[in-house]
């Protein structure tokens, strides 16, 4: 590839905050590249219907709305290309975005590369996702009313989740593998635990891993694996919420950014990261993670679009 | 009215913040009680077209926007009432929210009042808003491409603002009450002045204010009054931006939650304020009115939301 002018904005990953970032940067006549390595939408693209996205009365399919986001960034002017990113070099006014295909440059990078949550590692798991398999209890919790459910995640956030699903399912079973007895089988803090315990529609299932996730088109039930006996039962449910961690998809930007022990981006309120010039948004940036909501993520990619707007002003 | 039963969340006003606080509490079966003074959506009613609030492809009408958010709400059992809150005081536990109707008490309360520009004192300023006359550069400067503009306002704001606009301005001039010499000329840092000065596509107009705005549908001029002669002219433009600061609807917040030096609502980053169970979200909080954009108070919204439900289950 011949090298090409310098970028005013390169936007990496065209997720929610990636591409709302571009509509921002777009309307303000900045010429924009968008790296995206799948297809336009991020994350979201594996839930099945939105339904809290501000603007969408009725759900809404996530390819659907990253479609309308996409198609609303290139109205703009934004250019959003297939490539990977591979690795990204900081400089002195002009930044080096380096994929397999070549070298860009950019005198500022809005970096929003989101976050996977860890899959569940049951055969079933990644076919029913978005069928009764969730990784996200704020976004489909309203799905399962009246439902039963079990949570595969014993620490703050799995138990947390676990009693906000309480809310809308007839009963919610929590599995985890160590026994009861085990200082390990919790790794959620006590007050939490104690909360749990005492909630009616929980209950725990020791000993136990999910080995199988069953359903056609949606989710039937499961098999569990008791790890003490080594047998295997059969439980009917109707949706599995999955919370064993979030993995940021910033293994490219080590070395590059300061990101935290957890890999997140470090940014200040501005989502300034720690080189001038290049900002974050979105759900690998530090404080979004908590969340992993899409509109929070857009939110930040427009705070990220504005600040690289006057970055380039100044 | 006698009184009710306590709430478990009680957001106050009804605009991009409010509604989507609305969505998330209502998806979450949280009973919920939005107070609107007046009609849903808040300072974005009043502008005209909105192309940057992400899935909308095509521009969309304010109040088309707004009512979406609202439906979307309603549709997830938010209650929305007509109503103006005068004192909040927090307690122990309860909140009361007191409107000149009589008393709600609430578990949690989400703060969404907003900003509203301080508007030009000039004729024809009010009925020329949105068509011509505008408080938002980042919402507003894409439409006008090629135009010639005029600036009302020499802070820091108001000198970032007309230097954005020459993006898309054939010319922007700033008009600028003091004379060149007065040290009061600008209140803006000296670097934005000179780049100001140095812009090719800007000029100054000392020494004068806008009398009139002058047009029937749109903006096609100004009447400007010299302070020094007394005299007016009259003075082709296309567009009035106007940037001489913000003002915070929390006057009816003083004394219940702390506020900063301008009225802002102070939160953390889980945008929590001083008083526990009570949660700020959008441009009346201290860090949102940076950027005062529809978008950015949802994804606080929706934060806030989030927050209260946590709280509640805590």
């Amino acid at each position: 590839m011949p090298e090409e002018k310098p970028h005013d904005v390169i936007i990496i990953v065209a997720g929610p905050a990636g591409l709302t970032a571009a509509i921002y940067t777009g309307r303000a006549l900045l010429p924009v590249l968008v790296i995206e390595k799948a297809v336009p939408g991020g994350q979201l693209n594996e839930t099945d219907l939105i339904e809290n996205w501000p603007g969408f009365e009725e759900a809404v399919a996530a390819p659907e709305l990253m479609e309308k986001l996409r198609r609303q960034a290139a109205r703009f002017g934004a250019e959003i290309v297939q490539d990977e990113v591979i690795r990204i070099e900081p400089g002195e006014g002009l930044h080096r975005v380096v994929t397999p295909h070549g070298l860009h440059t950019a005198r500022t990078v809005i970096l929003a590369p989101g976050s996977r949550p860890r899959e569940l590692p049951a055969k079933g798991a990644a076919r029913l996702k978005g069928r009764g398999v969730s990784y996200c209890a704020t976004c489909d919790g309203f799905f399962f009313q009246g439902k039963r459910i079990i949570e595969v995640g014993a620490g703050d956030s799995g138990l947390t989740e676990a009693l906000f699903l309480t809310r809308f399912a007839e009963s919610v079973k929590i599995v985890i593998r160590h026994p009861e007895d085990d200082p390990k089988a919790f790794r959620a803090s006590p007050i939490l635990q104690k909360r749990a315990r005492e909630n009616p529609k929980i209950s725990f299932l020791w000993n136990r891993i999910v080995e199988e996730v069953l359903g056609e088109d949606r989710v039937t039930g499961v098999i569990l694996r008791n790890l003490a006996t080594g047998e295997t039962e059969t439980l009917e449910i109707d949706g599995v919420f999955v919370n064993i961690g979030h993995v940021p998809q910033t293994d490219f930007l080590k070395g590059a950014v300061n990101l935290d022990d957890d890999g997140y981006i470090v940014t200040d309120k501005r989502l300034r990261t720690s080189i001038p010039g290049i900002f974050a948004a979105g759900d690998a940036r530090i404080d979004a993670n908590r969340y992993a909501q899409g509109v929070i993520a857009a939110g930040e990619g427009a705070i990220a679009a504005i600040e690289a707007e006057k970055y380039l002003s100044g």
